[in-house]
């Protein structure tokens, strides 16, 4: 049985291995995902994103748990790039299993960044795909959103979670770095620390003047999957992570958003921006390849010297390449 | 006079024009880059990257007038992802501005991403190279670090510093997200607070493992120009950069690194490793562009259409793609 039929099939050693063959960006894990591909785009993809310590894996951890009490299956991915001192993701695994073991409803997974090609985002798609193929009718993404890291995990998702915690200026940061424009639901955890309401508050006037912006500037059906929904309006929660508080009210959101996206046929134009991504990708690395294989090493090599002397630059060695392959 | 000759001649206006070009990826920009590519290669690049709020802003700040008071000049590119909302980009320019206003030694920017092909990292890239060219002795790239925007910056420069703050638990959050293995000098900023002492220890530890285990994998002569310098003993400092406390010392630190990156001989891999990018990417782009000339609109929608349908799957399309063109 091939790895793929395996994964449909429901055998969670046989996923772990299709994960790794895409984290390492092993040939291998094309074939496995076009075999995958006739049996995805069912799960609702969701990335759960903030800065460093507002508390998104404690979060994600609580929200996995409130799918599953609703009876749906549930996949985890906490994108964490690799760092070889910490193993952060081995260890971040083991702590996290400890409360969840045993239930096959609900897989989890850390992601490292290690020779996938297109990098951390797009490795982090391929495996939101495997998940959905496996049949997960939910996919968590955590990632840690700052700048452009998060706002490309948002378009391979179809919601995007933004998380803050109050007082720790985070919320003033994150406007700098655009990541309250990639929110479909907005959420303020460690709600019982001193500050919250204010950050809540701030928050709020913030997310209304964007959105007046947004009506101004006017884009009805945008083609962008970046972009926040139009005509959803951003919903602003509460949570305390830790003890679960305002959890159930946050998959409630989830759950209204992704009925939004349905209804107003947003969901088709993120399906298809996710996947025109994934070819073009791949036509990319195609092309390329094939063009390494056409030119010479040592005819690269020269030009590249040429280009370090300042004899040439890159962009005249860039047309000399391109005449050679025409 | 072109833009670029303008330039050279120390033109501060046609630079602004120019990195306007590059930040809006106008294909303008390509022209200009090349005719300034014979211009350039003498300058040191250095990227200051953390987590937000650990005070990059104002240690650039101070450690460009400490550049300026040994005599050499220097350019500050501040990379901020767009916010529309925000714009952080032209308010943080106007607050550094008032210091440093009137010294023509001395050219501060802040970067946006809107539109510049392969994006922020590369656009950052161009746009050092145009301050290269323009003949600033120094270029100073501060950057949002958390996760693989700090690491892909760190790929553009010869020198990376990364700052942390103590207590903030930024120290065991960078760990994870590998932001220590990209330094070639760290630095705990606003010293004078409690924890400093503690966080310095940490780091110092932490450093001690890192370059042990790199020692044991042993890379002595890397291609890689994101990972650290092989051979190159990453110095630990203390800075306040509010009063300037410790910032002479850190540009010793940088003058230093720049030396021993000469004469290892690593100058020149770094060198060569930026310029494989830029040829890289701009042949991918170049390759994908005309794949999409050569295919029509319709069939490449035809073809979309069917993989959001499951009737095929993304990666026989871009066979079937790559075989029209062959």
């Amino acid at each position: 049985m091939s790895l793929a039929k395996k994964i449909i099939s429901g055998d969670q050693r046989a996923l772990a291995r299709a994960l790794t063959f895409i984290e390492d960006g092993d040939a291998a894990s094309e074939r496995i995902l076009a075999e995958l591909h006739a049996h995805g785009g069912k799960a609702h993809l969701v990335g759960v994103t903030g800065a460093p310590g507002v508390g998104k894996s404690t979060l994600v951890n609580a929200l996995a748990q409130s799918v599953r009490a609703r009876g749906d299956t549930v996949g985890v991915l906490a994108v964490d790039p690799t760092s070889p001192f910490s193993s952060g993701a081995v260890l971040g695994d083991r702590i996290r299993m400890r409360d969840l073991a045993g239930d096959k409803g609900i897989y989890i997974r850390s992601m490292a960044t290690r020779g996938a090609l297109g990098g951390l985002s797009h490795a982090t798609a391929a495996a939101a795909d495997v998940l959905d193929a496996a049949g997960f009718d939910c996919v968590l993404i955590e990632t840690v959103g700052v700048g452009q890291a998060g706002v490309e995990i948002a378009a391979n998702v179809h919601t995007t979670i933004v998380l803050m915690a109050p007082g720790s200026g985070d919320d003033v940061q994150a406007i700098k770095a655009g990541i309250l424009e990639i929110a479909d639901i907005l959420v303020v955890n460690k709600a019982d620390l001193s500050g919250a309401e204010q950050t809540r508050a701030y928050l709020r006037s913030t997310l209304t003047m964007g959105q007046t912006a947004r009506a101004v500037a006017g884009h009805p059906h945008s083609e962008q999957a970046d972009t926040p929904s139009p005509g959803w309006e951003v919903p602003l929660l509460m949570t305390v992570a830790s003890v679960g508080e305002g959890v159930d009210e946050l998959l409630q959101s989830l759950v209204a958003h992704h009925d939004y996206l349905a209804s107003s046929g947003e969901l088709d134009n993120r399906q298809r921006e996710r996947m025109r991504a994934i070819v073009e990708l791949r036509l990319r690395n195609r092309l390329y390849t094939r063009l390494v294989q056409q030119v010479s090493q040592q005819r690269f090599d020269a030009l590249l010297q040429a280009i370090v002397a300042r004899e040439t630059d890159p962009y005249s060695a860039v047309a000399s390449l391109m005449e050679d392959i025409d």
